[in-house]
């Protein structure tokens, strides 16, 4: 006899977006009302109490914890999870913590009552402890605290090594890469590891200039740059996030360096900032509609099932060739 | 003898963050509980029943409705009414309709629940009813309902004449304004009202190009501007929010045109994207920042005392010079 999870798995949409049509509550968009009611005919789906009820109690909202609104990565990750979201009958709330541990309590305080079903959380200053104690659903983006907390996150590591590789091809000597050495919890900083590693093992000078984790401040990235590039003529590649990666582009064109001639830059997230710039950045690309349907159905199975899909997700990377290197010539090699 | 609002006044919050320091409900910082603890000493200020209760039944919560998370303006404005929300003891709900009317109905009536305790509005689909028989605190951006819904507004057509006045002195003929011609009840648009105005009355060609209000998607610019530039080749400026305008700059770019010399940029909102380009560009900045403050001081307002501060706050604007125009030379004039 056909299930709940059979009508959804037919229609492609989540069970509870099924349940909602059945119990009529909430908004469903038309065409997904259409395919989850053929499914039911096709299958001969007959609901049960408990499927009609098993969502009445449900807030329909699930809050998405970012450090930080403005940030290009986080602002577009939380504009496709809430796309996603709402093709499934909830809605977002996106809340910023500014990266603040105090802030982040709070809001984690806050978000223990009945406004919302569940958390994607995209902040980790807390204690693993209150992360396990939380009495939500809960999924992590990029931050491992158990088994029972689902992750997802982007291939890092393969992130690091694809931007490697980039310097490599480009004829680099000496590279900084920008990066919080503090923030060693959060899973992105693998691709720093990995890419001093490739570096290194090849030869080329790589060195971490530390900034604050997603922070968010350009001006500040700016002057930092100056100072650096200033400081020290033979730097000829960069590799730092969207925006840091944009002032060190801005700052070397200032100081009359010849991009990529003299001077390479790779982004790491690939947001739209990269495209943006009159020259396009050359970025190794976190596929973010990928992370947030990840998450999202992460989230939902939690929710509606109990269930944990995945404890770990991890998301392909690639990266985008733009005007800031130099491309492949063929038939290099390096050393991993 | 003192009330609630006298110490508001002297600790320079808002008298709902008075209230949760006096029934110590709710998170507020160390350094403003400090202030409220001296200001009440020295008012001698004795709370009664009456101010004590007034806030119990609160959530704490305000949703902001914005048409999209990634747009820089309301990615920023968001970040600056988190924080001011923040400091008063209430925290942020951002919501994006995706600036569809089905979505904004639907986010409008989950919103009447008692999740929060009022909304500010960055979209305005709906008819004028919807928003007058809306049963919560409610504060607009940019768009006039009635007098007792409050709106807080920059001075866009200033910003349109200050946007003129700079194609003027950079000796524009031909200028191009990017816009939204069915989106008229949004006030920003009498920006493009005064600037085709202003350029006409001085002998300077000004067309309106057509995109939809809002929508953001940096590809579909960049081929937009192509398109338009190479069929004609004698617009020498162009107005236009920030992301076009980095689009309309990097299609000239490519097109060998040469920036400020032969082809000029004005963007308007004057978000970072405006400043982490290569050439920063010419830009009317909407200050942001009292932007949020006044949305916050008008929600608060009416969620605490049902008290319409001002119908209609207009924000001043200002013309932040770039590598992308001509800085004016002294004593040009210019009809207006």
């Amino acid at each position: 006899m056909a299930s709940i999870r059979d009508v959804a798995k037919k229609a492609n949409v989540a069970a509870c977006t099924v349940s909602r049509v059945l119990n009529n509550s909430g908004y469903v968009a038309p065409e997904t009302r259409d395919k989850i009611e053929k499914a039911i005919k096709e299958l001969n789906y007959i609901p049960n109490e408990l499927a009609r009820g098993m969502f009445r109690q449900k807030a329909g909202i699930i809050a998405m914890l970012v450090p930080n609104i403005v940030h290009p990565f986080f602002s577009t990750l939380a504009s496709y999870i809430e796309k996603e979201l709402y093709k499934n009958g909830y809605k977002l709330m996106l809340c910023s913590t500014d990266d603040d541990i105090k802030k982040e309590k709070d809001y984690m305080e806050t978000l223990k009552s009945n406004i919302v079903d569940g958390v994607i959380s995209g902040v980790s200053n807390l204690k693993v402890k209150e992360y396990k104690d939380f009495n939500k659903p809960l999924v992590m983006l990029d931050c491992i605290i158990n088994p029972k907390i689902p992750v997802v996150a982007s291939n890092h590591k393969l992130g690091g090594e694809l931007a490697a590789r980039k310097f490599i091809e480009s004829g680099c000597k000496n590279v900084i890469h920008i990066c919080d050495t503090k923030a060693t919890k959060v899973l992105s900083y693998q691709c720093h590891v990995s890419l001093e590693k490739i570096l290194k093992s090849n030869n080329i000078e790589a060195t971490a200039i530390e900034i604050k984790w997603n922070d968010f401040d350009f001006e500040g990235y700016l002057k930092l740059a100056k100072k650096v590039l200033m400081e020290n003529e033979r730097i000829d590649g960069v590799f730092a996030a969207d925006m840091p990666a944009s002032a060190f582009l801005k700052a070397a064109v200032q100081l009359n360096k010849s991009v990529p001639k003299d001077f390479c830059v790779v982004a790491y997230d690939g947001t739209y900032t990269t495209n943006s710039n009159i020259l396009n950045i050359t970025t190794v690309v976190q596929q973010v509609s990928i992370i947030a349907s990840k998450a999202v159905e992460n989230i939902l199975a939690l929710i509606e099932e109990g269930k944990i899909i995945e404890s770990y997700t991890e998301v392909d990377i690639y990266l985008r060739e733009g005007e800031t290197s130099f491309k492949s010539i063929g038939n290099q090699s390096f050393s991993p």
